[in-house]
């Protein structure tokens, strides 16, 4: 008999075929009984008005591990419009005691920190199993865009020698007698590849020490990466972020509808151009449309993220804008500045929905302008020094930037929580599981 | 004017075309000079006799970043059978002095010691940055494989607070305040992931402590996982991973035979089926056709391995050997014991012209025997409780492997060190580059 998948129910009507799962949910109704069986994929459901049908599982829990044999029939009033009759069920491993949260009802209903701290079964309800599996289509779309465009992966190194950007907000770990560091962003290394392989990506862990407490903050996270060189300004990096981020909506729409429509998430459209704004027109925007004057501060606050959003969603019908120029004050180091006007920088934060999503620019990539960003930024250069010699032995003009995968399916689904689109959190508080 | 890539010369005969790369090199010959650019895919030569055309790069070294102008025109006696005429150079960014490892040599002839210290560059030439594009195509031909078979994508953390096989070997960290460890390997979220997914897969770095100073040890590695359920035992995972390695191999046939070639890698051709040998009749065979006695050892050394290796290629003609059912005894506590001996255990180790390749087993699944295995172990179950909620909520019959990535390309390419199939090796003495 063959074994397949829930999913696979529809192409097999008539055929006795053998499901393998958890049991999801039983339910009589009327001297019917109706068996649900959960897989990695779906639910189907056995229907059956034989109570000894269910004798395996009298005494075992929901989430037993069984196997359900039986004919597939079109049933219109099934949830798939295909269900199972006359099964056959056995137990492959037994559960005796009813899980710690409920996963057969729609939504989970225990709080955020009785689902954090059960993530290992948390993570089985369909809702929340939709949000990684939309992470993973998300990671294959990224991938996919880049790899189409001459784009190499790269893998690097995760336990660094010196902090990235600045000695704050790094972990520290004893290495063979000697202190190393957490790769805060594989930044440095994105750079160096760039003259390896002249554009690249990554797909990787990064760690922040940063002691927040707040919602869209966790120590851990996977970063979407990508650097290349040969460009013009930010505003060639601007134009690869929008195919990126228009190939990952595209892969989850092709391929991940069931979990969107779950979900009830609401894809944004890409406009084939998105907008943009500067960041000191932005905020004279700020001033004349909403009555605030936010002129001379060096950053944009949320609060103004949120006017600007409202702002491209009303003039240009647009989920999306780039706020370009950012002053250099708030930038690291390696950031290129704006030739014309050398307090700004060469680039840019992608707002999505009226908040940050994507951070980027171009970099600097002259030897002796290093030098005199370090200088001027009162950083030594031995710690630099093998970074460096990228600069040293030629590099052209470049640029890239990062995207959260945790906040952009946050952002994408409206979650209320950056955890809930973490598979297993870690922050100040939480390390297990 | 089109700005193209090396690659694409063959393409744009007759035309008038934009490279922008590397000075690679720089040959004057009776009156005729070749200058060659490296961009991130491969070399082209342009051709001139007129010496001005060299002018803007007469006080500067090679790697200066630059671009070429010039028709495309097709001359057999050409590297590549096309080459540029008519040149015009211009000067991107200027280098100054001769990078510390010349990269336009066939072969890098610096000691590895230089090579690693100078990573940054050396892995510009073209031999390096072979091997490492091998590396991404090793990665794409894994995730394919299994995309293609229900297997879903997860990012597990890697700042865990207990050490995943043992407590020794593992880098520990501060935590705000407390301790926490590296991950050694995804094994328990992979397995509770199955939970969720019933299929996972990931591609991530692991950290090992160890204090080995060997040719095929480093303390930080990709590791390509692997975890499925309702198997039937541990043939189901070897049946699983010769379609993994045979996906990779064709993934590297179709899409990197450049690579390839430039490296003179000889790719194996993957049996249908992989020959299996069980553990106890390996060490019998060693006795009969090598003389040695190693029955009783707990497990095969690198010679017992090399011996087997070849034993697999004149029996079956295969670069492939599996070998099953190694003792208990030094394997991890959640291997599923062999049902019938439980002494051995149905995992398996799969060798690679003579030498492991990859690591994996069926696992156990039932929470009585978590809690039985821990005890006979003497380890404590409290650091192990979410991992443990995972089975007593309900497994099937599961199991897995890992390959390590820098690992796999060391033997398919036959690198002496398995530091030259890192992009930048962390071991016991080196943390730069």
């Amino acid at each position: 008999m063959k074994n397949i998948r829930t999913v696979e129910m529809k192409e097999f009507v008539g055929q006795e075929v053998r499901l393998q799962g958890w049991l999801h949910n039983v339910r009589r109704m009327g001297g019917i009984n109706f068996i649900v069986l959960r897989d990695g994929w779906g639910t189907a459901q056995a229907v059956t008005e034989n109570e000894a049908d269910l004798a395996p599982i009298a005494e075992l829990s929901l989430e037993t591990v069984i196997a359900l044999e039986g004919i597939v029939v079109s049933s219109p009033q099934a949830p798939d419009g295909v269900e199972l009759h006359q099964p056959r069920l056995t137990v492959i491993t037994p559960v005796y005691e009813a899980p710690p949260i409920p996963l057969n009802k729609r939504e989970i209903r225990a709080g955020l920190p009785t689902q954090l701290d059960h993530a290992t079964v948390a993570n089985r309800h369909p809702s929340r199993r939709a949000v990684f599996r939309l992470a993973a289509g998300a990671m294959a779309g990224f991938r996919q865009t880049l790899a189409a465009r001459y784009f190499t992966e790269v893998q690097t190194p995760k336990i660094v020698a010196s902090a990235t950007e600045s000695g704050a907000n790094v972990f520290k770990l004893g290495y063979f007698g000697r202190e190393a560091y957490l790769a805060q962003s594989p930044q440095f290394y994105k750079q160096i590849m760039v003259g390896v392989f002249g554009g690249v990506f990554e797909v990787g862990p990064v760690f922040r020490a940063e002691p927040h407490d707040t919602t869209r903050h966790v120590n851990e996270y996977v970063s979407l990466d990508v650097e290349f060189g040969f460009i013009e300004d930010h505003f060639t990096v601007m134009a690869l972020l929008r195919e990126v981020v228009a190939g990952i909506f595209a892969e989850l729409t092709a391929n991940y509808e069931p979990e969107l429509a779950l979900l009830e998430a609401n894809l944004p459209v890409v406009p084939p151009q998105i907008p943009h704004i500067h960041f000191a027109e932005a905020q004279e925007l700020i001033l004349q449309k909403y009555g605030t004057d936010v002129r001379g501060e060096p950053d944009l606050s949320p609060q103004d993220e949120r006017w600007l959003g409202e702002w491209a969603m009303q003039e240009y019908g647009s989920d999306f804008l780039f706020v370009t120029g950012y002053p250099m004050v708030k930038r690291p180091f390696y950031t290129h500045p704006e030739p014309q006007n050398p307090t700004y920088s060469n680039s840019f934060d992608l707002l999505f929905r009226g908040t940050e999503l994507v951070t980027g620019g171009q970099r600097l990539h002259r030897y002796e302008d290093y030098l005199a960003a370090l200088e001027a930024a009162s950083l030594p250069t031995i710690p630099f020094e093998t970074y460096l010699e990228a600069f040293q032995y030629g590099m052209p003009p470049h640029g890239g930037f990062a995207i959260g995968l945790e906040r952009l399916l946050m952002q994408l689904l409206g979650l209320p929580n950056l955890r809930l689109a973490t598979l297993f959190p870690r922050d100040m508080s939480r390390l297990v599981p």
